[in-house]
């Protein structure tokens, strides 16, 4: 069994508390890490600080080296680092190859915008007080940052922290979800044989106690956290004078209308619906249908949904597989069942078989059960029919969460009013909601989340604007 | 006696609860007003998510007109907004008048940003998930905006708050120092004057708990605080999931160089260490002076400071006259007192006679004494010299503060330096800490702060931006 | 009758030369002025290139208050101002007015622009090369500048180069059309009572051989020229080392699809026609109607164009009056004919009477026609059907010009083919080509332009970027 | 002897006059290649304009892998390249690797600009006929583009052109200098292995009457030109309608203060008078020294420049070898014998060999002698003293040209003054004029250019902006 070894500040360590790892698919302990306790904290801590002041130092020739190197570095290993995570995650192997190949895009992104860092010249003499100054804005590193990452995508939300906090010249301590923390910890691998200065970057799975440290200690400038959004929100009171970020989560909807090309709405919904069992954010939950197409939707559908390949996640055909663990299957059971009690229908799946869920989808369901109304973050689906656009625009915006959401139509209007109305982060014409590419803001609005990812949002988060007022 | 009804949601009330307003210098309780409690700020609230509506459909054109109209009208009456500031605060008329000026140019640049909010154009086609989309960024009012402000600027430290939200589109309960209620109620005359949707703006005095429902009531979607730095703080932990900005204090410093304009820095300082008795959060507190021309410097100094004359605000050839009350000036003496107890030298002032507290240069000084280190807020102001520089970045460094620092110097080698090393968020070169012209970015950083004001920063604060991803 | 005298450095002049002013409608010479020749033109020049420094010290204050100043006064003289432009080109009141408020929004938005400059900081260290260094990029002001405007927009357009001018710091003579120089000759008298350098501004009508040197004077730094393509083009050709910016005709077409707004495109399109006898660079010259809408659209247009009311200018419910000249109105009567003579069908008008020409709607034309190749500047319009949009488009393409186009329609991808593959330098969608706002980037491509304006753009085109490398 | 076919829309091709490359150390005819007459070149036209659709659809994820490639394979082979170069154009070696090192850089961030074109998004709504729309401003390429490059750096100066047509989707037809034919043609050979459309890019040595073409055909939307101030400007005349960048020539000058870091003056005054024999347009050519420091320049100058080592350019230790052509040299030698004859002092050198030419260092000068006013482009320098910085100021901008200029200086006054006053495209502190990185604007006023280079800025010159306006 591989051990993997966790990465403190440069230095590749040993702890007392091992952590084992599991293939949710073949349900084997394949791997074995460590866990990060206090005083592992603390000192990563101690050596971020150090290196806060080497990191700003760095300019953009050096950052864009490194970060490009570490970028083709993934990209050279990439079928290794697919396996690796797929084995951790039960991530299907199509979608770990894709995310591989994101995080490297995600790190070249990262390379060219630390030669863009934002700066600001500009005129001050508006007022007889100004005459003769101008001022300059020159952004300067935040400080230590802290990142919390989830196991969905364990790889590349990872890198939405790493990336930019190198390119902005911050330290971080980077903490990966104790189910899959291989694939980072490959990452600091490559990460280690950059110039990076040694205390710049630490990657630790972590325990509670010392977990917490991240998000009290006053010491770390930022927490940047991606996951559900009871953790978030409650990080949020608690994380004292540091700025922090959310990526939360969401029951994103899709409206699909009769002007839009039909088979593309098809196919895209499909994917979706159900990628990654559903295990991802922008996942769609909610599909509203115009009625003059909804019966020709729901049978095209359903009939793709028949198709897909279900299986070990290692192999390239396969398009699903298990979820994350039981418990998670067993959640997703609970809360279809509670919808067909409350009269929903199962158009199909709907059942469980260990950590497995079938891809599901349901139609009848009432705003207000579990499945329409939490974040279900499972291969379920509902379909349901809408007569007037702006409807189902306020169907979409009746939750508590606001992430993305996606309008299928050729019409100005509608595109118009969804953009001006819908009540989230991003709004995608003719895509599904789970439509992300790194380089674009992302991130939502109500209990979805708090800032903005996307590597130019996320660097200017992470750095301090300080001003020069001097006199011309 | 003038009674002021305060104004909630377009209305002008009365409550129950009587607030009088002392004027500092003559001790005349000249005027009185009322505090808001938890029912009228209740109503507040709702009054503004009802106008949330409204006020995000205001098209550029109308806030436009909204703010100029504002900004016209301060104008037409600055000589008696001046007296009524002047009045409250004990702010002389000088200043007075140049505050009514500044929340005027405030609301006039806040009327040419609404044209020019944030709006961007992005290209997605970087990798192949991208390709035939494109991506708009608009930015949305955020909603319901709690604004609190302090007593040193009572007018133009709300209108930075008030401005920017209607810029923004947003509804906003402005609640203003207890003790300097009067120049905003006066403003909200002249807002009730303006087309803006009735539920728009409330600006209330409160009680302490109905004062805490602006900073914990998670229907308000933002907080934006100028006061101390304890208040500010505290805020934070108990804001829920609202964004927060916090302005807070410092202990600024300066430092005078050989190569520097000598009789440049005498009258700047000068200003910045007495201006309203240091009742300023960019106050000059600490001035280290280059060994060479150290004496010098202090000589001049001290008869400059001589020759302030002391007075009833009121009179137009005021430069300095009481602290806003007699517990600030106690304060003030005993943090002297301590100075002086620990061998720190007073160069002239250092008397107290009720609420007016002489204009004081201390020497000789330790950075652990109180007049170094906390914020003095007072007519106090330490002289040091030294003889290295980069020395005296980080003696000025050696804070829990960090607002602004001014350096005066003719290098660039020393301004580079200043720019590269001030932990501060503005580094004014030839000229005081205390430089602010309304459109500039300001704010701090360490305790000094959380966030920037400045039209265009403060606007941008209080927008959210929705990404629409679209097929070309 | 009244005698304009002429704007010369800061000084009213009278020459030599007079030149008379008639009115186009009543045939009434009701003013003169003079003429400009060889001479008075090189003491503009010369008193130009002194005002030069002067103009270039000019802060963001100073330009911003005096720009404001104008603004106001135009607007505070509006009936007048619009009486008098109505005048000298035949223009309606109700048009009159709306050129009059124009101008004054012009100068504010100039206002609002001097204090936003372009300016740039970049980081250049890159490369080794750069290491240490970082960029500063500021816009000067680039030098005394000639601008040519047309009778179409007497005022308007000449203050499209005015406003820009001053904005951007630079002197400028401004060579009025011949038959219509009074209302910036009272512009003049506006300008003249503020603070700009005496030697800043001129306004000159001028006989061609001075006229001429405006062009090729290497003395003068930029050429900025509103009218017509051939005169245009063959000034860039003369103008050795200056720059240039052409804003000149077009043939603008427009695209009415069936999913549009019907009544919406049946009201902009008869404005867009016939707003000043069509004497408008972006006036609707073709309109192309989509085959299930075609006859109906037909029908209310011409019901439309029936109802214009016809008549004295200065009368305010008049809608359409007089061509410019006899020859204008000759030469659109011959261009018809043409038509007709070559199997065009008259559906309205057709017919002269001295200087006026009919509002005039032709079908069944061919595009080599010169109602429909050529620029009309006259009260006529095309009216095709089309079955297929993109043909429509090819339609609009098939043209040496290239100015606005417009599409109504309700489609995405009508919206998006449209934009990528117009030929034009503005697409406006469910409004007329005619669509212009003062701050908006315009010009034309293709035979049609060579610049933009607007004043953000043009204050660009008259600056000239200077970098500075320092070491940080 | 090697010959070379040249790059005719996608394939090499032979003609029937053939163009002799010689090496101008060992005089020694090395290479030939071919000459394009009229017929080749209306090819190239064709074809480019073929191009023009196709090019303009190119992705940004395609536009970018093409210029990666392209860079990634010129630095696969940089010294096979720096030797070819090094033997056209006599520049030693290590100048020819730094030039290869930039070509790359060139086509990186032309790459990586590529992915981020202008875009602008606008409000509309300032005034009444504004409401309800929004603006978006896309940049499309401009179309066929016609590049002429110099001798001096025949690669990377002609990637200046090519690099970016490529970044902003246009075709480009580029004439190398007739002696330097050869490093460009390589550079064809990587770019046809490419994805390229294949009319997109023509590299071909034309004989005059082709060249001629270049300039004069209207099918030609963009004519980019470095080289003499005299050819420049002429072809600006001829231009037609096309748009035209001209990057020419200066006799660029350098203060040198006392509070400068002396030893930084000295080595990079010496580098910027001498490498490559001074035939660069931004070569040092006139030093001031301030009168306290001006002896003790001098005699450490002359030292330095007595130690640059002379010899064949393909040594890698060789600082300094022959110019391009004997008559150059020539040149050089008469304009230097002017000088003495007027009263100069030559402090080294003067002294010329064939084609090799002494680097030489001249005081006494006057500005109006032809080593002064005129651009030399070879390996001279004067060396004078001033007393008063402005005039310093006065005696760089006494001059037709102003490209860039070099103030070696620590005051901050001084740097302000400089970059206020210096009529310069480019004022670079504590450096030569000499300096350039790649993807910083760089062009010159007066006599020494028109519009700019560097990547971003090359490429919105060869873009042409396109408005959408659309209803919200």
């Amino acid at each position: 069994m591989k051990t993997y070894k966790i990465y403190l500040a440069g230095e590749f360590v040993e702890t007392t508390e091992t952590l084992e790892v599991c293939n949710p698919y073949s349900k084997e302990i394949f791997a074995q890490t460590y866990l990060a306790g206090e005083e592992i904290i603390n000192k990563a801590i101690l050596a971020g600080l150090e290196a806060e002041k080497e990191m700003k130092q760095l300019n953009s020739l050096q950052k864009y080296e490194i970060l490009m190197q570490i970028s083709n570095d993934i990209l050279g290993d990439k079928k290794r680092l697919a396996a690796v995570l797929s084995k951790e995650s039960g991530k299907p192997m199509r979608y770990a190859l894709g995310e591989i190949a994101r995080a490297a895009q995600t790190f070249l992104v990262a390379a060219e915008e630390s030669k863009r860092l934002p700066k600001e010249y500009l005129s001050l003499d508006w007022t007889a007080a100004g005459q003769g100054k101008e001022g300059l804005v020159k952004y300067f590193p935040i400080g230590l940052i802290a990142g919390i990452a989830p196991f969905n995508f364990p790889l590349n939300l990872a890198v939405h922290k790493i990336a930019p906090a190198i390119a902005a010249g911050n330290p971080i301590i980077l903490k990966p979800a104790r189910s899959t923390p291989l694939s980072v910890l490959e990452l600091a691998k490559i990460i280690d044989k950059t110039d990076l200065p040694k205390g710049a970057i630490s990657i630790l799975p972590t325990d509670r106690v010392a977990g917490n440290i991240l998000i009290t200690d006053n010491r770390i400038k930022m927490l940047t956290f991606t996951g559900s959004p009871e953790v978030g929100w409650e990080m949020k009171k608690n994380a004292g004078k540091k700025k922090i970020t959310l990526e939360l989560g969401g029951n994103a909807g899709v409206i699909i209308t009769e002007t839009a090309n039909f088979e593309n709405a098809l196919a895209k919904t499909l994917i979706g619906s159900f990628a990654y069992s559903g295990q991802v954010c922008i996942h769609v939950q909610r599909i509203f249908v115009q009625h003059s197409v909804f019966e020709n939707f729901v049978e095209n559908f359903i009939a793709k949904v028949k198709q897909l390949k279900v299986g070990d996640p290692l192999e390239s055909s396969t398009d699903i597989s298990v979820m994350i663990d039981e418990d998670n299957a067993s959640r997703v059971e609970s809360w279809v069942n509670e919808a067909k009690a409350g009269g929903a229908k199962v158009l199909c799946g709907g059942n469980r078989k260990d950590g497995f869920y079938e891809p599901t989808v349901l139609t009848n369901t009432k705003s207000e059960m579990k499945v329409c109304s939490l974040e279900i973050f499972g291969p379920v689906v509902t379909l349901e029919p809408f007569s007037d656009f702006n409807k189902a625009i306020d169907e979409i915006n009746h939750s508590v969460y606001g992430l993305q959401a996606g309008v299928f139509t050729n019409k100005i209007s509608e595109m118009d009013y969804a953009f001006d109305n819908l009540e989230v982060g991003g709004v995608v014409i003719n895509d599904v909601p789970t439509f992300r590419v790194d380089h674009m803001p992302y991130g939502g609005v109500k209990n979805s989340g708090f800032g903005r990812e996307g590597l130019k949002y996320a660097i200017h988060e992470m750095m301090e604007p300080r001003l020069l007022v001097k006199s011309v």
